[in-house]
């Protein structure tokens, strides 16, 4: 039996995604909560990647996290043992999450008092990236394994992001994994995003990713 | 320039799909084409499969691919370099293929003539899973560097698959993947679908991936 809160928030269908993310995103500004849409194909690393966040951030802000995932509570018990404010959010089959089931996740986690909330949204590099949900920024990993070539095949996700982790560079070595490759690719659909190296198993690359993280929540909140 | 036909097949508002998918079943059974719909998450290996597998067929068998995915023609022109006959189709911006979007890719592919069709599906484990589009077989990769809780969050893709090839085995000791906990997660959801570990860079596990398939062939084609 899991302690772990579970919402259900299937897709209903909304005429103005984006007049709801721009809701969510004044209330959230109003409560000065930051808000981070965190997006990845399946095994990226977004949990470990979110664990280890936690664990720099958690000394100096009140971190809150919805899992969305079409089933299963694992990644919400693996977060939970962080301290974090944790809700799973069930999407009833649908790949993405939206505005409007956003705003219902999180008047279920309730955002009183945080600073800080993740969203990890489903795995998948095609649909979360069409939904505005209201986020202060939007964040993509993309994992060495997946390849270079990820950027061509999945442009939208890459033009719309606002800063993008390069993930398991520990395992950099056996993988055919050009990072100037992807560079250039990535360049040419968003020229100014960061693009910050990270092992968020064994922790390298944490000092950049965290500063920029404190210098957007510092920028958010003022 | 690239010399890569590319057919735009963006999804239509179709009533019924499996109405759809029962019409391309029937009219590659009447040419006695096996149609293997190929279903993995992004950088999952799909195409190094591909081309391993069309390398072990060609001497045997006439192949065509249709390779879709948003954007891009990189994978139809790795997979050209097989000699299969290859088309790319792009979804317009939908992440996932469907029973009339396969219709039309393989009506432009032209099928006269070939034994075995593989589509290489959107790189998504969700959506893909709930469209039939007509294949003899579903076949779903899921690569070591994913994870072995991926049957918990994507349930469905491991229900509708009927062969599921586990990749990326060469990469087994760096990552902390436990194939006795995956063939459990699978067993739950599909106690009868084989699971076979391959390596689609070396080669390793080819000749049981290839024993399986030439077996399905055989059966179809009676």
């Amino acid at each position: 039996m899991s302690a772990i809160a579970v919402k259900e928030v299937k897709e209903r269908v909304i005429a103005d995604n984006d007049a709801v993310a721009e809701e969510v995103k004044a209330g959230l500004k109003e409560k000065k909560v930051f808000f981070v849409n965190l997006m990845a194909s399946p095994g990226a690393g977004k949990t470990t990647t979110l664990v280890r966040t936690i664990e720099a951030l958690k000394d100096r802000y009140k971190v809150g996290v919805m899992e969305a995932d079409v089933d299963s509570v694992v990644d919400a018990e693996t977060v939970a043992k962080t301290g974090a404010k944790v809700i799973q959010l069930h999407t009833g089959g649908s790949c993405h999450m939206d505005a409007d089931m956003t705003k219902r996740g999180l008047e279920a986690l309730d955002c009183d008092g945080l600073d800080i909330v993740f969203l990890e949204n489903v795995g998948n590099l095609v649909c979360p990236a069409e939904f505005d949900v209201g986020a202060s920024k939007r964040v993509m990993i993309l994992s060495v394994p997946e390849g270079d070539d990820k950027p061509l095949k999945y442009p939208l996700m890459f033009t719309v992001s606002d800063c993008l982790l390069i993930n398991k560079t520990d395992t950099a070595e056996i993988f055919d994994f050009d990072m100037d490759r992807l560079q250039k690719n990535v360049k040419a659909l968003n020229p100014d995003m960061p693009v910050i190296p990270v092992s968020s198993l064994k922790g390298d690359g944490f000092d950049a990713w965290i500063a920029w993280l404190e210098k957007e929540v510092c920028a958010w909140q003022k």
